[in-house]
């Protein structure tokens, strides 16, 4: 159906190599502002958010909540984040970005964004936008869909 | 620089979650023709190809030598690919993709596209055929240019 026979290659084998080098590329970036992945993807959710659950937080970044813990405990030292006992609840643990998170958070992501706009620079300006039109639009589309009923042809 | 600011994100947290939805969704498929992620790889790898080294291979799909090994050895004993030594030099084996293994890499192959195409043809078409360009010229990116002379802004 798609017109990309004879160079084709399955978007999973393209992407792989793809997201490997990107993330490497992030980590000197993130290094250098004495930040863990995990730790830039709770201050990317939290960023702009109002307070949230640990719980609500683990699944938003896609992280199981006992690996996050230690998390959010450096991120806490570092002064980056807030933790406070819910009013209404105080089994819950309410969470929020500090001014220094929201610092660093942007100091990591004008660095990112640099190093990506380098690569896409290459690109022809409407093939860019289409790129990441669409990048945007697969990488919305929850689990299901993509995994779907998908049923082997064996 | 790009036009994509407001509802930005990094491109590796975008495409993270898709490649591993899209892995997801072919493991059913490699199951259903009991092969490996690594073996379909090897035999994607040696499909269209002369026959090359163990060490060849294993560079170019990403694997370190020990790991693809036990690969190697169920694809053989699967019939799916021959190992014989180089008449040239007897301590390095020549690998080929068998008509057998051939037949179980176009059945793996068209499900996987299958289920692309059917998450692709949500998008519009231009859309479509820019994303597949500039996915195929991102990937084939060498890993230098992507980490490149990234240098933190800290």
């Amino acid at each position: 159906m798609t017109d990309h026979e004879g160079e084709r290659r399955d978007l999973a084998a393209m992407l792989q190599p793809l997201v490997r080098n990107l993330i490497a590329a992030e980590l000197p970036v993130l290094a250098a502002h004495g930040v863990s992945m995990w730790g830039y993807a709770v201050l990317n959710a939290l960023d702009g958010e109002p307070m949230r659950t640990q719980a609500a937080l683990a699944q938003s970044i896609g992280a199981d909540k006992t690996r996050i813990i230690g998390t959010l405990d450096e991120l806490q030292e570092a002064g980056l984040i807030e933790r406070t006992p819910d009013p209404d609840d105080r089994r819950v643990r309410l969470l929020a970005i500090t001014a220094k998170g929201r610092r660093v958070r942007r100091a990591v992501q004008s660095a990112i964004w640099a190093n990506e706009d380098r690569l896409l620079a290459a690109i022809p300006e409407p093939d860019r936008a289409a790129f990441l039109r669409v990048t945007r639009t697969l990488s919305a589309l929850p689990r299901e869909e993509i995994v779907g009923s998908h049923e082997p042809k064996a």
